[in-house]
């Protein structure tokens, strides 16, 4: 067989000696043609290397049956958590994902949807990148209608659905939780970013403190970029505080994680002296000790709502547009670490 | 604007009065035209929304600048760090992903490697599913000679280029490691596949224990899927044995660190009564007591060799066919677990 040239219907036609129009009727498990046919048909395929014209059908269809993911980063147990719950949806439906991450840089955003809009997407699911302050990015897909959704880090535009959790109400969950475990000065430690997870994290805290008439005192807010190294520098930081807090919300587990390992090698007692809660639900939460109490965060679900809410969109079975946020359910999962 | 039309180069050219021929140029960049007629063009396609035939040039170019990725899960902290890699080296040159997951399922991933190939991909890179057990999925990519590697689980073909780690060394490293430290009675804890890297781990630690003179006992050898859960059931199993072991080798760190928390809970001192090594050099590896010592994976510059070395092939640098396996150094990296 000569490599370089492409099987077609007519190739399969001519050596059934059948119709063209068969062939075709066949490829597209027409009932009209008998089983014993389609399959005669079918194996002959197989065994030729034929490919269906994608291409050309999809230049008559302006269909590409792909769509796209933004992602800040890939590497993370909760995004790709996310993301297997896209693909399980999306596979299942027949379509393909081009996925990208922005590595948390706009400017690498911005590449980012210009790729996938030269690559004709259906659709595009987008978790913004830390720094990503406008949506300018996206107009082009908004003038062509191709439906964008975003998903955890999110931004409020109309022609945008969100799916997320309520951020806001998890924080406030986790600080109140503390506060009725006897906690007077509560650190929370977050990302400094305008994205929503983190200020409606913050807002959330804030609340709760102000709700059971504590006071919010700027300083006892700690920015970093929430890894495990920056939690290990955060309790030397907490050690350095003129006096110490009595109870610690991180927003992510890893960085949760290692801040404690960080204050227990100093002698610090957790939960006695410092009580801690996570936020993701992360495996490592279950391996530190004392175990991490955690907001519990739906990642796969979050995966498969996004993608099928777009593919319903694409099949004309929901308008997007018609939805401007979906809110999952998040839970306090209470551990040892916060049990004083 | 007609939201249905393309914008065309005719467009482009009709609006700016200059010829079809000198937009095209331009939008190849190439010098011909002057930076200032160039900017003119791209700020125009910028705002008309023109979008490069990418499917028509594919017909002529018989290419999609699309690499296929197929993985056993995506949501696994080390192979989305593989991913990460892939996706780092394919977006700088100019290559979109499509990304599939098999879900440890051999007909799972004869599906994506079909739906691979209808998508006409330039290449494909493949990490084997557990019990994948024939390669006969991919000889329609073999005939058309579209380039296919495979990494970290990997299977001998001729057409094919393995990137992976010395799976055998590093086991058997790992368990020398746990003999010197006096270590008599160890366990391993692996997955029944016949995957290269549990077979070749298994290698590694028969014959580490027969060059140091130790028996090998099959009943030593545990087998599970490896997850979190299976390690507190692991736990319970060796807590069962009438002989306690004096060393445990786990294929993976998640199973090994809650296989430890199992065996703590029961008052077993670790490393003291029993030590551990566990595989991957997963964050959870510093966040368990005590920390544990485990193979350092390369798992970012895997996926960036990997990605490298199809591209090279497919830009002509490099044939692929000429390599069968790249391996990838991995180390011990002691910590507090084994020390005993």
């Amino acid at each position: 067989m000569n490599k370089d040239k492409e099987v077609t219907i007519y190739d399969l036609a001519e050596k059934l000696n059948i119709s063209v129009a068969t062939v075709s009727r066949a490829l597209k498990d027409d009932p009209v043609v008998s089983k014993k046919t389609r399959k005669k048909i079918y194996d002959l395929a197989e065994e030729m290397g034929y490919r269906s014209n994608h291409f050309a059908r999809n230049l008559r269809n302006q269909r590409t049956d792909t769509i796209g993911v933004i992602v800040p980063r890939l590497n993370s147990y909760f995004m790709s958590t996310i993301i297997a719950g896209i693909e399980q949806v999306a596979n299942s439906q027949g379509y393909n994902l081009i996925i990208s991450q922005s590595s948390e840089s706009a400017e690498k955003e911005v590449r980012s949807a210009r790729t996938m809009f030269n690559n004709r997407v259906d659709g595009l699911l987008v978790s913004l990148a830390y720094d990503s302050d406008n949506l300018d990015h996206f107009s082009s897909f908004f003038k062509k209608d191709i439906p964008l959704l975003f998903f955890d880090r999110v931004a409020e535009h109309e022609n945008v659905t969100s799916v997320c959790i309520d951020n806001r109400r998890a924080a406030f969950e986790a600080t109140r939780h503390l506060v009725e475990r006897g906690c007077k000065r509560i650190v929370h430690i977050t990302a400094r970013s305008n994205r929503n997870v983190y200020t409606d994290r913050l807002q959330g805290y804030r609340q709760a403190l102000q709700e059971h008439g504590l006071p919010f005192d700027e300083s006892m807010v700690m920015y970093n970029n929430l890894s495990q190294e920056a939690g290990y520098t955060a309790a030397a930081e907490i050690l350095a505080m003129p006096v110490l807090p009595d109870g610690v919300f991180v927003a992510n587990d890893n960085c949760a994680a290692s801040c404690m390992i960080g204050l227990k090698k100093k002698g610090i007692a957790i939960p006695a002296d410092i009580a801690f809660v996570g936020f993701n639900n992360d495996p490592v939460s279950t391996v530190v000790e004392p175990n991490l109490t955690t907001i519990n965060y739906p990642g796969y679900e979050m995966g498969e709502v996004a993608a099928r809410h777009l593919i319903n969109h694409l099949n004309g079975a929901a308008l997007i547009t018609a939805t401007n946020t979906i809110l999952l359910r998040s839970e306090l999962i209470i551990r040892e670490s916060s049990l004083r």
